[in-house]
């Protein structure tokens, strides 16, 4: 066994794990599941402690990244890793927020994350700093893309080395996007929830850190942060409405969490704020439990092209469920032709271009204005995960192409008359 | 004519245009050329008011984007266009440092600079801003690629109509990743040089502001933010070296003139600043003055996988030329072997995956510190100014498979073990 056991120190709050189902109490080890109810485990802090210990102007003075929270997170080390991750803009989406009828959208966008452009940035800077202070040396990860992604660069920024998985279907950006940080890299003949399984038997035979396995309690606490952020960035307030995508549930359940721990600890001033959750119509476990009323989650196979988000088996479905329904949220779905266009919405209304998973949060987006779910009054927030340009594929046949010319003006007054008859353009120049 | 005449409000420091060769004098307007020498115009500041209004607190209190230095910057719009530009991270490079045998060295990490992930993003915000300011309602550009990028979605934005002009043979990631935001897009069947020939005749025919032709001496401006950014993010002190990628020559030297513009308004303590360029042997029509000795640049053919800054006829190419030299720099080039090379070096150790512009510099950096050009003890800054995910093809063939397996344990270590005979692991897993 590689890990040493690590207490809190004088500036750390994290002080144990503890089951979510059982309340079973255990060190602050590399485990993921209760031995008594095989509850998964969730990371403690001394909230009193921190309440004295931290203000808004503490946290404002910190660095420019997730960071600024160090004493929200699992981690003891005052050097964590840090490449810039987090403090991504809060964008006001005022062209977005006119074509759907809102008055006061905001578009959370970690499609520009650092280093590599998704969320995940957050959760394996806390979790390869974690596994730093646990003594591995050998990093790993069962991922749709993203997470190889950012496993791979990190793990290299840190000198650790690094095996990861992905399902062999992925597109080709997440692909190479991962073998250029030079990791060993798996490409498993099935999909993710078989790569994950996989995972499991490894970690149980070799002594690894896998950030979304046995380091999972640490990991998971890293998108805390993109609850924090909101509520600083809304200058210290809790929005009224949240949108966000569902893969394996736990992005949705730690933004909560994160919204509760800076109300419980005096940062913000309590309000409801209502959580809804977006899947792929071809992976929507949550969402059809959601549907018929369920409060288990049936575990569905995924075909998809939000792969990055295609979790047949999620495992905090019920958590997020749960979040949504007390909130009075909602959970929808959309199909991958909606998705193709909730990303086109979004690139041409407001200059984000995003992956597949934020094209499907874009068109639940819709669906639940368009049902009246979400009030126009309502401040409201939609997570954007993941950058466009890692999932081409996904909009490759639905962008058009550009207008070939000469390099003469003549050729080129031809092809804008032909753009303007086209109705191509929507606009005329002025002559001077 | 769309443009309307602007001057300096109580907290606009920007006075008036002035011909960079003859000094003639110009007022603000959408104009870069001097009409008696022809020569290039410049942004000129008030920089004694400016001193007297600027100090290290109210640039930290400002927003964490390029906006923090809007004194500095020639708009009068106190809400600019702002989508997060600028701000990225200037990552502390141990593992490339030893690798090279430096000691401290930087990294200017603009291949996550938002939203389009390249240094473009800062150029053309202040370009649509002052766009904006005076009147525009269509924008246009002449790009290799990143400026289609950025100019295409802070267009979006901004609600601006946007026709962009492109080289036809560009990497799919930067076609496709303009088109998304639904511009008109003109791909030229020319090299760069013809596409911006082509694009000075539009712009006199057409009332358009092209963010690099008539609003060329707003545009540059933006590049001073990398200086100014570098200086406070070493604590408020100039580096020792710098280097920095040439394609017109203009980031190089307005990286310089933010230098000398904090120097000059007493921000930071002067002392000299090396400046190296690096170019792609392919390209390198500044490099091959530099070498030669000449103080004129003679025009190229581009050919290089760089293409990114591939300019055979820079704009720019004299000035960068004179400020290498009057700085003690070098300009060097490296080919496309060696531009592969630097991209996976870069990723390998720091986890930062940078397109083909990027890996030139890296290479260059390495041939420096071969050549002693540059001292180990120095602080070393070098900027990144574009993502990999955007070329994939260059990298595409040079980065190795995964290792495909079936989701069971046996085929995993049998892959392991196939991955450590063919010593692509470097480490041997603890076992427990």
């Amino acid at each position: 066994m590689t890990a040493t056991l690590t207490s809190a120190t004088s500036d750390t709050y994290f002080t144990h794990l503890q089951c979510k189902e059982c309340g079973a109490e255990y060190e602050a080890q590399a485990i993921h599941v209760c031995e008594y109810c095989f509850g998964p485990l969730e990371v403690k802090y001394d909230l009193s402690q921190l309440s004295e210990a931290v203000s808004r102007s503490t946290i404002e003075a910190g660095p420019p990244s997730i960071w600024r929270y160090r004493p929200f997170l699992p981690v003891t080390s005052t050097e964590p890793i840090d490449l810039g991750t987090g403090m991504t803009p809060l964008v006001k989406a005022s062209r977005l927020a006119r074509r759907l009828g809102l008055k006061h959208l905001y578009i959370k966008n970690d499609a520009v994350n650092m280093p590599t452009l998704s969320f995940k940035d957050r959760v394996v800077s806390v979790a390869l700093t974690r596994a730093r202070e646990l003594g591995f040396t050998t990093v790993s990860c069962a991922s749709t893309g993203n997470l190889a992604n950012s496993t791979a660069a990190i793990a290299a920024h840190a000198g650790l080395d690094c095996c990861v998985f992905i399902p062999a279907d992925l597109e080709s950006g997440k692909v190479l996007g991962t073998l250029i940080y030079a990791p060993t890299l798996m490409a498993v003949q099935g999909n993710y929830d078989q790569v994950n399984r996989l995972c499991s038997e490894v970690a149980n035979t070799h002594g690894w850190g896998f950030v979304n396995i046995n380091l999972r309690p640490y990991y998971s606490e890293g998108s805390k942060t993109l609850g924090y952020e909101v509520i600083e960035q809304l200058g210290w307030q809790l929005p009224d409405h949240i949108v966000a995508p569902l893969a394996s549930g736990s992005l949705f359940t730690k933004i909560y969490k994160g919204f509760r721990e800076f109300v419980d600890v005096g940062l913000v001033a309590d309000k409801p704020v209502r959580c809804s959750g977006a899947q792929a119509a071809g992976c929507s476990p949550i969402a059809q439990a959601y549907a018929e009323g369920r409060d288990f989650v049936s575990p569905v196979k995924p075909n998809t092209i939000a792969k990055s988000i295609a979790i047949g088996n999620p495992a905090d479905g019920v958590y997020a469920l749960d979040i949504a329904r007390k909130t009075n949220g909602a959970i929808e779905s959309a199909n991958d032709d909606e998705i193709v266009a909730g990303i086109k919405l979004l690139a041409e209304t407001e200059g984000i271009f995003t992956e597949t998973a934020g094209g499907t949060t874009i068109a639940v987006l819709q669906k639940l204005v368009a049902a009246g779910k979400i009030d126009p009054e309502e401040v409201t927030v939609v997570y954007i995960t993941g950058n466009g340009l890692k999932t081409q594929e996904a909009v490759q046949d639905y962008v058009g192409e550009p207008l070939t010319i000469e390099p003469k003006l003549s050729s080129f007054e031809r092809a804008l008359e032909r753009a303007r008859t086209l109705e191509r353009l929507d606009w005329q120049p002025v002559l001077v």
